[in-house]
């Protein structure tokens, strides 16, 4: 396994948590299969809810182009242009992110940092029989049981590929409410806050 | 006090949360108290978070014409034009939101509808003596001690003339880490899950 020379918040004896919001492959409403755009609010909320809970990177995944150069600029405003100097929170925050052109590119660079695989969290609005608490999940990453990556889907969620490939499939947030749909910020947010805030 | 013809989802017997998104008077980075823009994804991702949680009523609190025009205009596409069949869920949590030019309105449109003033909770990033601990707001809740108004500020946060008039203030979401820069989005999420979550 290659070490990784560049500067790396993640310590190597306990269990680090990484994210990844997946544009493809999800699904639409209809269940096709698609590719969604990046939004800039999911680029920016999504860091600093990272940012704060200390996840140790942030992987924005997209197969597209022009995407992927929409966010190396938004990145780029923010990291060293007008916006680093405005405002020099979204710049630390920003630090976290970084580009994969699929989900299994996340995982290699995951493992080149880490020198291991992560464990694939896949995460979802719809109860699955085999999915973990959170309170497990949380035990798991508080017993340093290796690194994890949080998979969000976009869109209308992740495609079932990504739960076939997945490790672990996190349970819903709130499954027993008759109402079940918050934006992939807000679920990020609560996620983190069950697994890694102060209890 | 008036009881309200209108259909609410709120019940009379227990305690009904309402979250309020102020745009005024808020500061900005120096300080300076100001008037913010209301935000197309703050409208969007509030209402389906409050949704989720049982929040009997979303106001966004702007006393900026032009705002309240183009709240109202998003509001109708949701709820009754081509966005409304487009996405049903997204109509139903809509339903919510109120307008309001005044966080004083929203608290009289609440004494209309429950008829007792609801107990003002403003939150913070910043730290404070007197703050009331998750777990406390949390337990008032339950126990049915009133209705209570959960105050976001947009912008660097609410003014201290908010701080003053509120009954209580919540303590900081993760007031230990180094960085705490949530977006207001992601902090609203992190709060109802704390005190409305399944446990």
């Amino acid at each position: 396994m290659q070490e990784t020379l560049e500067r790396d918040r993640s310590a190597p004896g306990k269990s680090e948590v990484f994210v990844a919001l997946v544009h493809y492959p999800v699904v639409n409403k209809r269940g096709d299969v698609v590719t969604t755009s990046v939004t800039n609010l999911d680029v920016h909320d999504i860091a600093r809810s990272a940012r704060t809970y200390g996840v140790a990177g942030y992987y924005v995944v997209t197969p597209t182009p022009s995407m992927q150069w929409f966010v190396r600029r938004v990145i780029r405003f923010w990291s060293q242009g007008a916006g680093a100097e405005y405002n020099i929170t979204r710049r630390d925050a920003f630090t976290l992110i970084r580009l994969a052109g699929s989900l299994e590119e996340a995982v290699e660079d995951i493992e080149r940092r880490r020198g291991r695989r992560p464990v694939l969290v896949a995460t979802s609005a719809r109860p699955a029989p085999d999915s973990i608490a959170f309170a497990d999940l949380r035990r798991r990453i508080e017993a340093g049981a290796g690194d994890f990556l949080l998979i969000l889907g976009t869109g209308w969620g992740l495609d079932s590929s990504l739960f076939a490939r997945a490790d672990l499939r996190l349970a819903p947030i709130e499954p027993q409410r008759s109402y079940n749909h918050l934006s992939v910020r807000a679920a990020l947010a609560i996620v983190l806050d069950r697994l890694l805030g102060s209890r």
